[in-house]
């Protein structure tokens, strides 16, 4: 499997005019404003309950994009492959590629591809870069939470890390869990048609919601309050948790958002994320308050009323979740 | 070392305002037509005499934007490292990143760090993508070379894939090679501005001059021939050449140009190329013509008058050299 056999593989399962033309650099025409993003896929293993690293190379790009408010449109992709990783197992994740390419309406023109010799990667490593467009009057930032803005999540939380976990250690459920991974341009569009209170917008990979909230909160300088029972979880991904003795705020997710709405506009962004195909299942988990203590902080409120501080996830992370 | 600390590491190195964000996406203001492009680096060993995956992953990347013409403007990098990978080397490779970065008057707007467990990958692996800003009228393309455009090459051919291998195999020359990694924006930049007859710039990286002969060859349908003995080498890839028994016209190139340019330009855009920092070696090496035979290929024309087949290199290329 030669270089360059690969690098023809991938031109024909992900051909379009841009990319075709294979110049040394892709030319495009974008209007205003543009968004640029990138993400190294590593996952182990490569094909999941849900997806694989296809799938997630480009959801992970698009997601990127989208969390400032722009309008997904061209991707780039670096492959790493091992020597002697099977051709029809690339074949697969091309395709998946393309799948998700076309499910969001998005285009991969430009490609690289290297082989290394055995044993110095781990199968497939695929780094996507993305580029979008952002609508004029669109400033969409992880610092512009407002105390009073209410919180909202796209969907059930933890489904992407808990099948890669459950995975890894050979567990099975009676009902197999299955990452969430999904792009969602598409999603983020209609909640930008809909209001112009949408303040934060970000999806909760590595660290999962506890990590995105601390971020969130640390940049805006405020707080951040969520009710832990207003939390949607699959029934699979809270038995997964159980067993592994994780929490699920933490767990990464691959196609879900977190929304930060102003008061007024969070009705018609809930009902918007709920009429979308990946906001079915989007529920509003919290409220941003004025900082209360010498700095930003997350708290957690449970059923019984207490409150604990939720802290940015510390230590050693699950290597190769994305 | 975990992943967090090499982000800030990363981060701390090549900040800038847009990196400095630190939002999902990085958002920027290009006017007009955008060139977009990826390159994956492997290269190894990681650190070489005159350069290193660092720089290299940056050159490699702005170069592929200026062989369209594109003024480029902003890089990402998505970084794949092993675990136990020594964080000074880290550290002298983002160095190496962000000084090739201000060389080039480029930044880097956004990055990605997955540290993958021992074995899993072989040191470091760097993909970078770009984005520049193509002038109104540009247009340059590997298809639009045409039958009397005159080849100019802008320096000596062969030192980066004759360091490097060079390097594999343990061998030591009394003068030490070194690879010409080097961002050729300000060089594009200068000849477009000499001249609006530039029809066809690319970078012979793998593959050698003789690959970018045979690619533009077929691109654009015409027969392409060259003169041997005015292709500039430096001595010691030479003799590195003969002891390993390689044509160094399909060694790897990591800071020079192939153009096309039209015949009445080629003289005001050989000078303006000379003048220049990465062109004071640019040469005129060969010239177009129409098809001779059934499909296009490239010529090589010996000092004694003779003609052979250049043709492109097959089989097994080189793993890793960029």
């Amino acid at each position: 499997m030669t270089q360059e056999l690969v690098a023809q593989l991938f031109g024909k399962a992900l051909s379009n005019p841009i990319l075709d033309r294979m110049d040394d650099a892709a030319s495009l025409d974008i209007e205003g404003r543009i968004a640029f993003t990138v993400d190294s896929h590593v996952v182990s293993p490569i094909f999941f309950p849900g997806g694989d690293i296809g799938r997630l190379s480009m959801t992970g790009t698009i997601n990127d994009l989208a969390m400032v408010g722009a309008r997904p449109l061209y991707i780039t992709a670096g492959f790493i492959i091992e020597e002697g990783f099977l051709l029809e197992e690339l074949v697969r994740i091309v395709a998946s590629m393309r799948d998700a390419a076309d499910e969001a309406g998005v285009q991969v023109v430009a490609g690289d591809t290297k082989v290394v010799e055995r044993g110095a990667a781990d199968g497939v490593f695929i780094t996507t870069s993305g580029v979008g467009s952002i609508p004029d009057g669109v400033r969409i930032s992880g610092s512009n939470a407002r105390p009073g803005d209410i919180i909202i999540v796209s969907g059930t939380i933890g489904d992407h890390g808990a099948t890669i976990l459950s995975k890894r250690e050979g567990m099975d459920f009676e009902v197999e869990l299955q990452s969430d991974c999904a792009p969602l341009g598409r999603l983020v569009e209609e909640m930008l048609a809909a209001s112009s209170g949408i303040h934060v917008l970000r999806d909760p990979t590595r660290g999962g919601v506890a990590a995105t909230l601390n971020e969130i909160a640390v940049s805006s300088g405020v707080d951040v309050e969520i009710e832990e029972e207003k939390i949607p979880y699959r029934g699979e991904v809270r038995a997964a948790c159980e067993l592994l003795g994780l929490d699920p705020l933490v767990l990464a997710n691959e196609g879900k958002l977190v929304a930060f709405v102003a008061e007024n506009d969070a009705a018609i962004v809930l009902e918007t994320m709920r009429a979308s195909r990946y906001g079915a299942d989007a529920a509003v988990i919290g409220r941003v308050a004025e900082v209360e203590s010498s700095r930003p902080r997350v708290y957690a409120r449970t059923l019984l009323g207490s409150r604990r501080i939720l802290s940015m996830p510390t230590g050693e992370q699950l290597p190769r979740i994305c």
